[in-house]
């Protein structure tokens, strides 16, 4: 099993407090040993909140509980397990869910529905809530402002790296904080594939203008990458605004007074969807696929997906191998309006085919040199129309069948 | 590289001759050293012809040159060759066809438009035709009624074993063959991914109907199988009816008396189809995956399909884990009318996943046992309608990033 960092990995960057939230990390010996596994976070009375999920038709019960509970706008605690998913676990991973909302809200002096529970790790497994509940009374008391890094080490399951990102906006003359932590994709032990993210800011946003900014930058940011195509049950990034900032009042419907929070905010969830996957199974190289020229947008992003996900594409680039032939297939078998003869693929800045066929003499040394490289660009015009979508994955490597192919232990 | 023999290949069955059908094969010299590399088929005057092809939207110049050919619904020859795809060759390529079927016409003093060319192997490069087409007096010469082995060897780029298949049908009171060769994912040199497969009746069937039964034939065959979800460039499904059977006329429509043909068609498709999942790059098992109880047929073969593409579920088989939380996932993500509280997940005749959970108890011994096989058994209940659909896979490897992740040489 390969437990070294990935090679893509980046430094957790400092982190400040943030007015509102107060953090901690525990070991409950839920799956793991030797390590925390519980986080708890606590954020100030009137905090709004958002949050967008999976879309797994087969969700696990956490996503459940956050989907109804979100339905308030509210939140006053988070409670996050690693090494347990509670997925497929029936009528127990509801009781579950619930246990552990009911005994966050009574340390938190709060409705149970304010209690947001998100669960990483292995599915069909019961969670072994009086475990979790057992451990919240003592990480409720060490709950602190500076502990962003132990939070977000602690819902690591088999990352290799923590991830976190910060960012400032102003709204009106007012600066706030944008701060935000996850985990995901570094599947050393079979079984366990989610990813996590929980955003803060002190800034005070109602939870309907919370929710259209969140869903806007998560589309064009997390659900543009891609690490093997398969969809976690788990999946879930929550904003939670603390409203400890003195600005402006924002509107329900947020508008024109938000447009620096929603470019702080999009780039923080860029920053960590790629996070997420530099530290992909395996992977060696983190890929950049720009997609123009197709018939929309919707078709540009469907188009750069499929080629994120093309194993042929994807292995190509473990070997070094500006192989734009399996482009062109993979372009091809996207479904999307694309003409072979209009399509253009290009690798690292040079243009390799054009019209129908190979450039003719183009020169092949700086594409070679551009392979050999950790972050990989590839470029495809599809010369129908102005629609275009960026999209990141990572290579297929021996890494992933180590990580994946090995039995559950 | 590796070059051994799949672990699931199974023997050339005999083949015996085939009224109205004389094949050949000779080296060429394409791409390849030491080896056959192009195929001649010639068939009877007044043979009536069908043919399916890639849907993907970059197709290889053959796949266009065939598409028009076929609309005469007529063929005398079929020229096929290995090493080169003469694909994403723009005009060169169309004119690579044209010279190929002009040469082939003249020997077979037929039309240009009655040549079926088919190619196989790097994708990009111009295919020197000439080479092709010098070889193509010799070989003419040659062609033979026994040399059905030689036909399916010389079609072969990476594959590890020659695939054929042969059946008898009856229509009316007289007895009819139907014999096929294909070739297809043994891609141990990069670039090469084609299906082709070719077959061949004694029966007298008119054009229309013989497309109908080869249409709907490969849909329920080639169609629901998948080694890695990435469609070739170049796929190539042709049925051809060399009318030397003495039996009663069937009409353009075909209808009831070509219904044990159907069925002997059908078993043949299925036969060639699992001999090419069966020497799928890296391949180590061979996966069937039931569905049932889906909304519609349809609904049940996207399902199926998307598990079959998973690469969690395919490296969870590599590595004989029944790993029933990853088919979960799969069939959750494909999009489709799914409820996690009716879904039933079985390996090797267990159910493992019931009613939301684990099936209490279920005893695993059997479902070890049938994971460490060849063949592996996944039945998946939807719980929501009637629909069903079978499809087949094989795992991912080690084998595959070997093959695939190398560089082209």
């Amino acid at each position: 099993m390969a437990t070294a960092v990935s090679p893509l990995a980046v430094a957790l960057p400092a982190l400040p407090p943030l007015a509102g939230v107060r953090l901690g990390a525990a070991a409950a010996g839920i799956r793991y040993q030797g390590r925390t596994d519980v986080v708890m976070i606590e954020v100030a009375p009137g905090s709004t909140a958002a949050g967008v999920f999976t879309s797994n038709k087969c969700p696990g019960a956490p996503v459940d509980w956050c989907r109804a509970a979100l339905k308030g706008g509210k939140a006053r605690m988070v409670v996050v397990n690693a090494g347990n998913a509670n997925v497929f676990t029936g009528k127990a991973g509801h009781d579950a869910c619930a246990a552990t909302a009911a005994a966050a809200a009574r340390l938190g002096d709060c409705s149970a529905k304010q209690v947001m529970v998100a669960s990483t790790g292995v599915i069909g497994e019961i969670l072994p809530h009086e475990k979790l509940t057992a451990a919240l009374p003592a990480l409720h008391a060490s709950l602190s402002e500076d502990n962003w890094e132990a939070a977000a080490r602690g819902i690591m399951t088999t990352d290799t790296f923590p991830k976190a990102s910060t960012r400032t906006a102003t709204i009106g003359d007012t600066e706030v904080r944008i701060t935000g932590i996850a985990k995901g994709s570094g599947m050393i032990a079979p079984d366990m594939a989610t990813m996590l993210c929980f955003i803060f800011t002190d800034a005070k946003i109602p939870a309907p203008a919370l929710q259209t900014l969140l869903s806007k930058g998560v589309n064009a940011t997390f659900n543009c990458t891609t690490v093997d195509s398969d969809t976690s049950t788990s999946d879930t990034v929550m904003l939670i605004a603390t409203g400890q900032a003195r600005h402006k009042r924002v509107p329900a419907e947020g508008g024109a007074m938000l447009k620096d929070f929603a470019r702080a905010l999009n780039e923080l969830l860029l920053d960590l969807a790629l996070q997420v996957i530099r530290d992909g199974e395996g992977a060696q190289k983190l890929v950049r696929i720009d997609v123009t020229g197709a018939k929309t947008a919707k078709s540009a992003k469907k188009i750069g997906m499929v080629v994120a996900n093309s194993p042929l594409v994807k292995t190509a680039i473990a070997g070094e191998d500006a192989n734009w032939g399996r482009i062109v297939m993979a372009v091809g078998k996207a479904g999307e309006p694309a003409d072979r003869d209009t399509l253009s693929i290009g690798v690292g800045g040079t243009w390799m085919a054009k019209d129908g066929g190979v450039v003719p003499g183009y020169d092949e040394t700086p594409v070679v040199a551009h392979m050999k490289g950790q972050e990989i660009d590839i470029a495809i015009d599809i010369g129908l129309g102005r629609g275009k979508a960026t999209v990141w994955t990572c290579d297929l490597t021996h890494g992933y069948i180590d990580i994946n192919g090995s039995y559950r232990s």
